[in-house]
């Protein structure tokens, strides 16, 4: 055992969501990787709601999934609820959401580690890091080991210096029931790093049993299910349903009764809160003229009478959670099994990374997850896969593995962090990314699976699927660029979905390109629907087509864009630059390069202070 | 919510074996009843190995079923493997023993509870216990709760101060991963009780990847598999199996270079140990003439790779622990995954409670489980079972449920407790029952489900069970002594069986009582097996008529002992009775007598250092 007797290539540090994609791929990359997590039992839980996906996250963990990650599988095997959001609008913006089966999800996680060849999985808790140099060497354990690795992921979550608040109430702690990290941030500031204090929350837990869901409006799962895996995953048949209810003006004055002795209002928090999962105390606060907010009735498995009251998130003193939640309609009698609170932790400020996610200061040493300012589990499962393909692609001696912005939500959010940093807890949201017409979910495969197969990451298998998946999309297409319809045929179907009609024959494409029509209408037309039957063409293929009919215009338009950014992406700034040098570019501009040493241009031209006046000067200094 | 409104009828703190089947038991007596417990995810954990049953626990957990607890159903359906154990021995030793799944041992017991109705369920740590003059009326909780009931139950298992060893290292702890439990024992040592420090042991849990197999002996369950509830769980019919290894001289002096370093050795573990369930240590070190030690290799569920090896159970620091495993047969290339550990707790002498597990200084307070010195989950799901139906009772006016020696494992298990306390971790074994032929495993429910039906708490189903299995084995037996067969259809078994032959017709129950022959040869007449046929006469009749027909000289001659023993149980001693005026017993006896306060003379004729001339003495003092 590695543990004792030589070097891992990899040890990851925490088994949450960054570190069990961390462990999973570099392990799948033949590191010979160690997991090292304070509780084998709590592998990849979900510490706040069982749900995986939505809006932006959904497209996030599509990705995952194009790369050889696991999160889209284990979310798709311990589904009980599945729902595309956003149907109503354009298909870059549908997002795949899924409720899990809380128990089921941790449960099938680890057992997809222990399936996972190279990797050793440990318990214990990590309480400092082992230097040589510049560079990390190991780890220190409570336990009293010394564990050696050529690399090392840091992972851990809400856990480091990890304080929980309820009310006025205090402990230390990583999540309810768990104990905090300590050791770990102080080694890291000793070597130079800056930390910083972020904090989050979660809602009461509440006993089905004690609900009255004839009050509330439920919610079912959509009817055609869909799912995240681009593998052989089957999608929902059977879906257990969510219920949704209001606060009121009653329950936010019993709420606000609480802000004397909310940690929060009295400043003994000091972190800073996610802004887009704010509490109920700062929802009533900062929206005072909304006299009600949506609350979201979830279940956190198939057979469990446990309840998640998503939108009511809260640190508030145990008695105030009760009185006010108890007047929600549908919650007269509710019974907690768990209060909500709020947690405080370390985070280090991403600017201290590279692209790669290893740290600028001390080497083969990697962040994932919410250690780096960010939330959200698709978030934190994204970071550690790209930590955990980078770390083994570092110790195979490969160069980096990095995603574009133009390519993948993962390459915003790595960008961002690094790029600009963030003060407060980051989530990923499509208004975030340039290109977002291009990072769609329908097409996280064939943008990423054949970028991972070259690798080594992807399996043969996956690539087969996306090259059939291509293949076949791009068949269709011709077929329908080559094959024309007769007015006689195409008029009564379009005067039915009130498009103009036509009066000589047309190419199917012109016809299916038009707004007023869906696919559903083009495979009316017999030859259609025999092509789709003779060839095979399958639902994802289908939609692949339809998006390339109704949008190549926008989409033509983005990959000119992202064309010229990824020319000034392709102009390099040498590591370490040194730009006191250039005097004529903004101090502020000077400041901050030297910091976040951005490796191009186009990295360069996203951090804020830096003007477009600022990047002409550093154009001419690379030469151009 | 009574959490917050009144009271409850019963509070359970902890949701180990103990606590879980306290919580039920009382629910379903009627009592309005309220788990706490640290964490909701890890409710009913198996702490050490992943088996219930045994020798003598076995039948507890029967018992445990007959009475109406949890326990075998939830073993039944999460079991990986069942053995019968000491079959080779007389059905009276007959043991089922089951390994689990430990994932879904724990989901189980969660679900079951979630389902029992009048039962609540909280995550909190308790950490005080409300008082008012001389009985408890709540407790106290980490988010500063207040929790009123007119009973309590504390069932905190190892956690109570609990301290983890591992070589020179040591840390706070209820398990490992798990925070220990603050303020009950501060809280009740101010109310006068006594506690104690015990100490118990785990192994290292190990990769089975890592393992070779095919160096070790393989232990198959049993071909034809048996359950432990009385309810129709089904059998298992796929199982997994366990390995055999051994330790050798080399391993005994690789862990002997520890010792220097143990926390046992170096005095710093103060606690007493299992003498039942050493450490690897403990036996090198008391049987050090024996070259080997057997290792059970025993798989922690369906499809995990997580491996418990049984027999290796040790606090040495962790790179001995290593070295040592290293050297046994099959474990050449071992990969651990959690280390091996001793844990030192509070507990609290258990003569100070009253037959019914509620304490004799505070009213309505009662103590289950480790806490009252034992060790096992059996031991604990039965004194928590015992306490939740006491504590239910009482809160309903009714008189308390006391099982006697000769009724069940379960009364011997109290009995010994209250009576003649323990000094180390107390475990049951067949020979701490005096009268085991009469507690079989066979007949618990025979012998117990009447009374809990009488108390309300076994269902009308189960009674009908108990009905229905009695008739049927009177009938049987009936048949069998009605029925005479001929010596010349007899006489070629007999041959067969090298049993004596006879020559004129005989009773079927004489021959069926002959050692040499067994049931399924009695199964070899026409007439016998028409009548099974005819009467639908199952496994379990077949079993008991046989016990019956084999034994009964054993079983009358118990029975007439225990008669005697009887008479003594109902000659009751008043409460709180003087005994420093009987001047004629001896000092020892007087303190004692004084101390424990047995119930009856019976009981006062078990404690230790009461002769049977004190027993007469006091005999006359009660008029007799
Ligand atoms: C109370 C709470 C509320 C939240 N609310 C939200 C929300 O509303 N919205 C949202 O998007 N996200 C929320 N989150 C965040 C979400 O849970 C995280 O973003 C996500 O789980 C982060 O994943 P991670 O892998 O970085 O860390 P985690 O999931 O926290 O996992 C960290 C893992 O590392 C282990 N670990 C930590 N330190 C050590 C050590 N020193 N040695 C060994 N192991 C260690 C831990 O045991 C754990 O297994 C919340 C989290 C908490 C705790
Ligand atoms: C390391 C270890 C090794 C062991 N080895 C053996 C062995 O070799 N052989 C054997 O027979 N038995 C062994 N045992 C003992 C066996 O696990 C126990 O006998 C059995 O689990 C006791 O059951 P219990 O219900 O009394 O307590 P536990 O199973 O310990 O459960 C206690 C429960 O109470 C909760 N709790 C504790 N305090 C509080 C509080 N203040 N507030 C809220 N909740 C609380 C805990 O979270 C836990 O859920 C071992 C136990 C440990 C920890």
């Amino acid at each position: 055992m590695k543990l004792f007797e030589s070097k891992y290539d990899v040890i990851v540090v925490g088994g949450g969501h960054a570190g069990s994609e961390a462990a999973a791929a570099a392990a799948n990359l033949g590191s010979h990787t160690l997991l090292i997590t304070m509780s084998l039992q709590n592998i990849a839980q979900m510490s706040c709601n069982p749900a995986m996906g939505g809006i932006a996250k959904g497209q996030i963990v599509r990705e995952i999934d194009a790369l050889g990650g696991y999160s889209g599988i284990v979310t798709d095997l311990t589904a009980i609820q599945f729902k595309m959001l956003n149907k109503s609008k354009g298909p870059a913006m549908w997002s795949p959401r899924a409720q899990s089966d809380r128990m089921r999800f941790a449960e099938e996680w680890r057992m997809r580690l222990e399936q996972t060849d190279n990797l050793d999985m440990f318990q214990d808790s990590v309480n400092g890091l082992l230097f040589e140099g510049d560079q990390v060497v190991g780890v220190k354990t409570q336990l009293g080991l010394r564990i050696y690795a050529k690399t090392v992921i840091v992972t851990a979550g809400t856990f480091l210096n990890g304080k929980i608040h309820i009310g006025e109430k205090t402990f230390g702690g990583g999540r309810a029931g768990e104990g905090a990290s300590t050791g770990i941030t102080e080694d890291l500031v000793s070597k130079g790093f800056e930390a910083g204090r972020m904090k989050t929350g979660t809602p009461p837990r509440v006993d089905a049993r004690s609900l009255d869901f004839s009050k509330m409006i439920e919610q079912p799962g959509d009817d055609v299910t869909s799912k995240f895996s681009y593998t052989n995953t089957k999608s929902l048949t059977k879906q257990r349903s969510c219920y949704m209810s209001y606060t009121s003006p009653e329950v936010h004055d019993l709420l606000r009764e609480g802000f004397e002795n909310s940690p929060m209002y009295t400043g003994r928090i000091k972190g800073i809160g996610p802004r887009y999962c704010p509490s109920i105390e700062d929802k009533i606060d900062r929206f005072s003229t909304k006299d009600r907010h949506q609350l979201f009735v979830e279940p956190e498995g198939w057979h469990t009478t446990e309840i998640y009251v998503n939108g009511f998130s809260t640190s508030l003193p145990h008695e105030v959670q009760y009185k006010a939640l108890k007047k929600v309609a549908g919650f007269e009698n509710v019974k907690f099994l768990r209060f909500g609170y709020a947690i405080e932790y370390d985070y280090f400020p991403p600017t201290q990374l590279q692209l790669t996610l290893e740290t600028k200061l001390v080497k083969n040493l990697y962040f994932a997850g919410q250690i780096n300012g960010t939330t959200g589990y698709e978030e934190a499962a994204a970071q550690g896969l790209m930590a955990g393909i980078n770390a083994a692609l570092k110790v195979r001696g490969d160069g980096p593995f990095i995603l574009q912005r133009d390519e993948a939500y993962i390459g915003v959010l790595i960008d961002d962090l690094i790029t600009k940093g963030t003060e407060e807890p980051y989530r990923m949201f499509t208004s975030r990314a340039e290109y977002r017409t291009l990072l769609r979910q329908d097409n996280a495969d064939l943008r990423l699976t054949p970028r991972s197969y070259a690798i080594g990451l992807a399996s043969r298998e996956r690539m087969d699927r996306v090259e059939e998946k291509q293949k076949k999309t791009d068949l269709f297409i011709k077929f329908l660029k080559d094959t024309s319809v007769r007015p006689e045929d195409v008029n009564p179907i379009l005067k039915e979905k009130k498009s103009a009609a036509v009066n000589q024959s047309m190419k199917m494409f012109k016809i299916a390109s038009r707004p007023q029509l869906d696919f559903d209408d083009i495979r009316r037309f017999p030859k259609v629907e025999d092509f789709i039957l003779a060839n095979k063409i399958d639902r994802e293929v289908l939609e692949q087509a339809e998006v390339h009919v109704k949008y190549s215009g926008y989409i033509e338009k983005e990959k000119n864009s992202a064309d010229k950014l990824q020319r000034l992406e392709n102009i390099k700034i040498p590591v370490n630059f040194d730009y006191k040098k250039i005097h004529s570019i903004s101090f502020e501009a000077r400041e901050k390069l030297s910091k976040i040493q951005p490796s191009t241009i186009s990295q360069a031209s996203r951090i804020s202070g830096v003007s477009p006046s600022d990047v002409s000067v550093l154009l001419v200094y690379m030469g151009r």
